[in-house]
């Protein structure tokens, strides 16, 4: 008998992944970690494990992320080395992604908190904003969802540069990589978009220095990680204008707490990390779909590699 | 010499018009309405004109209007009979109109105003919605600014369906056309768009009967004209919950009165007439195109129908 342990922070959620699981996986034995019986366990699917509760499973086969980056399993200091981690991915989350990055950018390139706060007033006043055709919006990260989000905002009208590790060939796409390009990369960058994976490299790099290479009165959409942004460097660079807006979906401690000063900042937008929610409904078949192929086969599609970090 | 009066509301915006203009027609005689000498005026350049207005210039080969529609020219009651009229399109005003749709179906779509409240009271709540590619989003009038939305939508991933006088055939829009096709195409449409031309058909046509063939808890986008909605039919549906929320961009009164209830209706947006903005520079060149192609050929693209009224 295949036995899968679950572990999702919310009671709720956990149910639900459980059941699901189960449904996809008529043969096999879905549970969540309290229940487990750890010898047993040959597969993990798991959203920020607790710290050593993977290192239980001493008979464990694959980790399955429940998200397209596996930092928050690798954050675990007493994560065994060596086992197969599994990311989630698939058409269903880079079209949700998609969706959301392409709303963010056209609500900071039509300018709709200035427009909302005139009608707050009853006040008729039109913002002149440029055509998205003289709009430069950039793209950090160009992976799988980087890349569908970079050929979005394109086909909407934008001019799209995008900034990845190595160099990227997408069709109406200026690609930049390596950190020698990036101040050339953000020097015309009026909207950036946050989609690089968490990696020891990438911590903090929505930082005071990067956004003093965008143009001043920029605006910033992180869908990435929280830890990506230095939070205070923010604060300082709306306070001065030099960033205009923020629309961020991912903070350092989820939920952000109720007294954080983002949630009453007049610049900053808070969506409670749903750019591309993975449900039990959606992100179960995927992972069903990635656990049975492992199994027969030893390897899958969204096999990551554990040294690069994604 | 050729003379050219032109006509807009704001004073302000006249003189740049018609600084605009004698640029770049720098042979001719560019003027406003006030200043001109009745007789020696070919062509007028309007939006809203007076009325009567046009009816001084006997001498008149044709009419030009600033907007796409024609509707504003033709509610001149004494307007000359069998004046050709030109409208102003272009891929300026085709791409602001795309970028305004996109940006407004996807906030209703992403249920944004409610994520807004939820920020305001400082509450990670997420909302659970459909994926566009479960989302029908139905398109009213494809012309040219309706087509170009309509193939915008769908490349965003939304189903979208096209409602037009005539039978069109683009590539992923569902074709209906004619009045009795109406309850059927608005039976699915969770979110609708109006970019119909107003004629005395459509005049109107955004009325009870319209919201109730409609999905409960449907969202509107009207980026047509004020007077395509019956305003206390829409105050109607969104206080039943028929439509849950609205998104304004044109009405009867412009602008829109300080004490109009929809200014503080707490499930309307409003935007000032920006959603295809047509301005002295990006119109300009494409009015200036239209008149030296009608006063060397007698015809020109944008020449419209006056019979049909678009």
């Amino acid at each position: 008998m295949t036995v899968v342990a679950v572990h999702v922070p919310s009671k709720r959620n956990l149910a639900r992944w459980v059941g699901k699981l189960a449904t996809l996986l008529p043969d096999w034995t879905v549970t969540s970690f309290d229940e487990a019986e750890p010898d047993n366990v040959q597969y993990v699917v798991v959203w920020r494990p607790p710290t050593g509760g993977i290192a239980e499973y001493s008979n464990l086969k694959a980790i399955v992320s429940i998200g397209a980056g596996i930092d928050h399993v690798l954050a675990d200091s007493k994560l065994p080395k060596g086992i197969p981690i599994i990311r989630t991915v698939g058409e269903d989350l880079t079209q949700r992604m998609r969706e959301y990055v392409a709303l963010h950018v056209l609500r900071h390139h039509r300018d709709m908190p200035r427009q909302i706060h005139a009608q707050a007033n009853s006040v008729w006043k039109s913002f002149v904003v440029p055509i998205a055709s003289d709009r430069t919006v950039g793209v950090m990260g160009l992976g799988n969802l980087g890349a569908a989000v970079a050929v979005t905002l394109a086909s909407i009208g934008f001019v799209v540069r995008g900034w990845s590790r190595s160099a990227k060939n997408i069709s109406r796409v200026e690609s930049y990589f390596g950190q020698d390009s990036l101040p050339a990369f953000l020097s015309q960058c009026e909207i950036l978009v946050n989609l690089l994976p968490l990696t020891p490299a990438t911590e903090g790099i929505l930082n005071a220095k990067l956004f003093a290479m965008m143009p001043k009165g920029s605006c910033l959409i992180n869908c990435a990680r929280g830890e990506h942004l230095v939070e205070g460097d923010l604060l300082t660079a709306l306070a001065a204008g030099n960033i205009k807006q923020a629309t961020l979906d991912v903070f350092r401690r989820e939920p952000l707490p109720s007294d954080h000063p983002f949630w009453q900042h007049p610049s900053i937008t808070i969506t409670p990390h749903v750019a591309s929610l993975i449900d039990a409904d959606s992100g179960g078949k995927l992972i069903a779909k990635s656990l049975l192929a492992f199994t027969s086969t030893g390897t899958c599609t969204d096999l990551t590699d554990p040294v690069r970090g994604y």
